[in-house]
């Protein structure tokens, strides 16, 4: 198996785009990628993107986004795995390369949210949940989150504020990212004054509903280096791919406060990589909701059961924490493109090893992790990358 | 890169199922195949699937199925490119098996039309164009096919009864395929007949709206004697696999006469096998309308431009002809649920090559090609099997 590298990124400014088309939003972030890269031609284009035909009524995206970017006789497909299709996708990118098939791959997450044709952003959401035994009963996608919430905080005598230090640690870190949706810090005010939107959860423990489009490109390692010449900034490399998957319907679970997913495919990945969570430099966890960076923490193995809102309290989380994460405003400040969110993480990842992640940079980091989360936790793919 | 085969295949009959839920639907192809493959566990469910999201409210498919199913700590994600969705699936398993990242694979492609949530059919189906400068017109996918079909009458002469013999020869060949959703054969006469849908494709013309499911084992091939014991039928080798895409929509072709896609993806299929158009036993295309049926053979190598309709008018797609194609049926026959349609396929030609087809069996074929295509001929996936 041939390991694969990251010799090209791209990324769309986080935001609403009323008036780019989901085709425009995605060619922006690839031909970014593919300048930087170097790379004239790609052999495929893999989309992740979760809600395109529910709210644009538009299937068949990988197609008319490479019809769009002007990519022909390529393979083409769209990846789909809710929240967590962008890294989907890019794994799909990785055994394309790895297995030989091809040679130079572009993967795009994109997700348009705004300006839709048909469908309530929040029914399309809800449709990452089990549309039979979840949604049909009226829960939303945050409300099964404001549920696992709930019962952690009585769970594990959690105070309201538990998780204050979360969003507050991401609007910082967001704050001097350009391509973040929100570029200003938030206090701890903020956060105790924001309203409710499906209590326990307020807006600042939330996620915004946004467009965005990211995009990198991959070779093979041992090819990377006839792209990485002249000022090129340097090729990442993929050290570790997992996904697992738990019950689609949280009420299914075992036990609804364990990311079983999560510990599942952190744990192939360490063994892939060998590499220990306590080697790794910075963490992009998937922070749709605050609730969800305690459990990811607890999961992943930096926080014992009940203890990882006590991260954020204690700001083991920040830049030069224990363990940073959402080191360029994660999925509450830069923004939650849902479908693209994965391939932003990988981007980040590669602008922080690359040393290029400017106010927001962590000093010598090497190793950095990712992990997409889909619906409540029934599909999490974690990355480990490297330079 | 390591060889794959198919060591098991299962499929639910296609047709309306009004009483069964999409994830049924999927378990009923999916524990057939892995009881056929002797197979305890598999590392991946990849999902081909187009119209979850549009029909059924449901997105986060695959993994949904797979906690159906009882899989567990496995890969899942569900692969889009609208009517090539199930083919685009299977890719990717094959990418995942020949990468080395997985061992065991299932490839599941599964279509709900029947009972829907939200959306017409017809509506759906339509997001497989471009939303906004074709669907938003008022073309329906089938008025796409209806425009093709005129020009291509008109470019080469061909009479209103041109196409007949395609869908005679696939309602002769599904007559016998316990899974086919029409299982008896039909005359001229009843072609001659038919009520026209869009004018001047009439509905025999036309492959039915359905419910269907259709799943594959994929292991490296130097591991299939592993399963392939006892009174298994013997494994399948993938001896090629390719895709090319063209413009998504049908106005920005070049020529709206050429499968460029078909031409592409089955040029890189020839090559990658070093088998000939010639050498090939069987061909199970993507004969959704029967102008599709024509144009395929044309891309593909088998008739001259403007010619496809000859070799339906000559009997040469039959059992004992020159391409015998649609062998179980195809999509006019035994069905077309979209997004399961390109595992169909495969399964089919699995079924062929094990000497498994009953009264449609293709007397000594050990080599046989599936073409699977998305939308008006936007991404087309080529597969070539042998035994």
């Amino acid at each position: 198996m041939r390991t694969v590298s990251i010799i090209g990124i791209g990324q769309m400014p986080v935001g609403e785009h009323w008036d780019l088309s989901v085709r425009h939003i995605a060619h922006h972030a690839i031909s970014a990628a593919l300048t930087e890269a170097g790379a004239e031609q790609v052999d495929a284009l893999f989309v992740g993107n979760m809600l395109s035909g529910s709210l644009l009524s538009q299937e068949h995206l990988a197609t008319l986004v490479a019809d769009f970017c002007g990519l022909r006789n390529i393979e083409t497909a769209k990846i789909e795995s809710a929240c967590a299709s962008g890294a989907s996708a890019f794994r799909v990118g990785c055994m394309a390369v790895a297995s030989g098939m091809h040679d130079v791959v572009i993967v795009c997450g994109v997700e348009k949210m705004t300006d839709t044709t048909g469908g309530s952003t929040t029914a399309g959401l809800a449709t990452a949940s089990d549309a039979e035994y979840e949604a049909a009963h009226g829960v939303t996608f945050v409300g099964l989150n404001a549920l696992i919430m709930r019962r952690y905080m009585h769970e594990f005598n959690a105070p309201l504020d538990a998780f204050a230090g979360f969003s507050i640690n991401a609007h910082r870190n967001g704050a001097h990212n350009d391509n973040a949706m929100f570029q200003k810090p938030i206090s701890l005010d903020t956060y105790l004054q924001a309203p409710m939107i499906a209590t326990p959860i307020n807006i600042m423990d939330s996620s915004p509903v946004c467009d965005g489009a990211a995009a990198a490109v991959l070779v093979a390692s041992e090819r990377a280096s006839q792209y990485v010449t002249g000022h090129h900034p340097g090729a990442v490399q993929i050290l570790a791919s997992a996904s697992a998957n738990d019950t689609l319907a949280l009420h299914d679970r075992k036990d609804p406060l364990f990311l079983e997913a999560a510990y599942l495919s952190s744990q192939k990945a360490y063994l892939q990589s060998g590499i220990t969570a306590e080697e790794i430099d910075f963490f992009e966890l998937h922070d749709a909701f605050t609730i969800m960076s305690a459990l990811s923490l607890e999961a992943t193995g930096y926080a014992r059961r009940g203890e990882g809102w006590h991260l954020a309290a204690d700001d083991a989380i920040g830049a030069g924490g224990r363990i940073p994460i959402s080191t360029l405003g994660g999925l509450k400040s830069r923004g939650h493109p849902v479908g693209a969110t994965g391939v932003y993480q990988i981007v980040e990842a590669t602008q922080q090893l690359r040393g290029e992640a400017g106010k927001s940079q962590i000093q010598n980091a090497t190793i950095g992790m990712t992990q997409n989360i889909g619906g409540s936790g029934a599909t999490i793919v974690t990355h480990i990358l490297g330079i």
